[in-house]
């Protein structure tokens, strides 16, 4: 059986929930808790010495890491339905979108920057919170516009169909209503990202239907 | 001709020098000056919203951005040499490795984060320092580990030929001498560097080489 190492806040862990539900895949969670250091435990890290969810052990013991290229492997073994475009430049368009969250806007926001913010450099509740949604709207910037911009656009981030790159994006803007982030400036973020919350497979993998959700 | 917009310290530029050298692809190069804030003025924005470089400009006229995402393009587009293995299991090893230092080593130490930290949070020199380090440590932690124990390295990290990995891994390595990161806890990594670097793919992508180093 395939088993999702991950955490039911972790955006990395519910990106790939959310690959794995759009692709029909079964799937056990073995739930390691970030907020009481598990994944800095002797076991977890005997695994996974990075140290970070998510960790995919698929059905023959392989034991995969780092979100996106857990996803690209799940694109490659099980291609359909796709989570790429066939084409490379529209391969290329949606893996950008997907890095513009995986790469820049998520980084700068997890939790152990955060942790590093508050405790060694004494950064108070206020500016914490600065930064998060520093983070979030310099991101959400440059997404809108290219996502209103340009035309491989649709009721998903790149045509009408889910792709990798709105599995990316619904675990951000999840992260952003928590941390309370204005999202009036970007229409064309929440539109698509209701339409994607909308299915099923992005709603079973939300936080609050994890087996460690509390 | 293609046309990298790039500046020659940056580490995702620099991945993008390596993969298009390794596979022999002639480009020009359009510099983007970082310190001066080039990146943020309305002309390159108005191409590329996000503010950052890389941009690879193919000459029909493609306009492709996020490193990674690049080299993916160039990889489906230009397969050989090829930056990733064939099975899937084995791509996902490199993509992870690549990811390790793309996503979690290389993000909380860009430019615009340093700035934030040393502007709006008022953190001094030396507390700059510590968070830089830190963020390579805990990275070259997990990889050296990961290079160590994984069948699959040999004198790169995947194999014996340069991949994705060592394209991303070889700018890491060379911010992290940059800033005089410690790096004797970290063997492997340091060989694997040493040996991508004597290629003239890597050699010639290095930023003392570019047309903008100064």
């Amino acid at each position: 059986m395939t088993t999702l190492y991950g955490y039911f806040r972790s955006s990395a862990a519910y990106r790939v929930r959310i690959a794995l539900n759009l692709k029909g895949l079964a799937y056990d969670q073995a739930p390691i808790d970030l907020v009481a250091g598990e994944q800095r435990g002797e076991a977890y890290l005997a695994d996974n010495p990075q140290g970070l969810v998510p960790t995919l052990v698929t059905d023959d013991g392989l034991r995969l890491t780092q979100s996106l290229a857990i996803c690209e492997y799940l694109e490659e073994v099980h291609p359909e339905p796709a989570l790429l475009p066939e084409a490379p430049a529209e391969r290329a368009r949606v893996r950008a979108l997907a890095q513009l969250v995986a790469c820049e806007m998520h980084p700068p926001n997890n939790l152990r920057v955060l942790r590093y913010l508050t405790g060694e450099l004494g950064v108070d509740e206020a500016a914490r919170l600065g930064w998060y949604r520093h983070w979030v709207h310099e991101g959400f910037t440059a997404l809108e516009a290219m996502l209103s911009r340009e035309a491989g656009s649709g009721d998903f981030c790149h045509g009408d169909a889910p792709t990798l790159a709105d599995a990316c994006l619904v675990p951000q803007v999840f992260n952003a209503e928590r941390f309370e982030c204005d999202l009036s400036a970007y229409p064309r973020i929440r539109r698509i990202a209701d339409n994607a919350r909308a299915l099923d497979a992005f709603r079973r993998a939300a936080p609050g239907e994890q087996p460690d959700a509390r």
